[in-house]
């Protein structure tokens, strides 16, 4: 994989360690707090108002999603990404849940 | 903290990021896994052997110290490390299970 594209790892070959390494930056765990809610999420949305440039938001969204963690979708030029959720249940467990109920906001 | 000791953190300043970095190390993360059995194990064990340097393993016992992960217990000559489980259940509900529970050994 180039990860120039869209394209995504299978679940399979996914490894706890690189989703770990993932979402252990803040504004990644960020991303992926706000994606748990199922939804797909324009890449370009108010939302991602973390305060850090345009290209920087792109690279997390690269590595989000080289590690596992989302899928982008592409309607017309349109680009949401939403969480892979229910794999990433089935593959770890407990993991995501945990992720998203961390008590440090 | 000078982290020159046996110092922890008090698990009020831990956060959630500092917990993934620390644990996003695959032989870091053996160590918690291999931890989680509650028990207190002696840093010198076999269990360790990671076919890694001791000095490295030193580092990586280091690292999790300081992020919050575990404390080591000095009994004479004896130093022992442990899970700080139950604080870390309280403050992130889930994670280590998710961790432990990790299907890909």
């Amino acid at each position: 994989m180039t990860g120039d594209d869209d394209s995504v790892p299978d679940m399979s070959g996914v490894t706890v360690v690189n989703v770990l390494r993932a979402v252990a930056d803040p504004i990644r765990l960020r991303i992926v707090q706000t994606l748990a809610d199922g939804e797909q999420h324009a890449k370009c949305g108010t939302h991602w108002d973390f305060g850090v440039h345009k290209s920087t938001m792109t690279h997390h969204f690269r590595i989000l999603r080289l590690a596992g963690l989302t899928r982008t979708t592409v309607t017309g030029r349109t680009h949401t990404i939403a969480l892979r959720r229910d794999e990433l249940n089935v593959r770890f467990p407990g993991l995501i849940d945990a992720l998203i109920e961390d008590n440090d906001r």
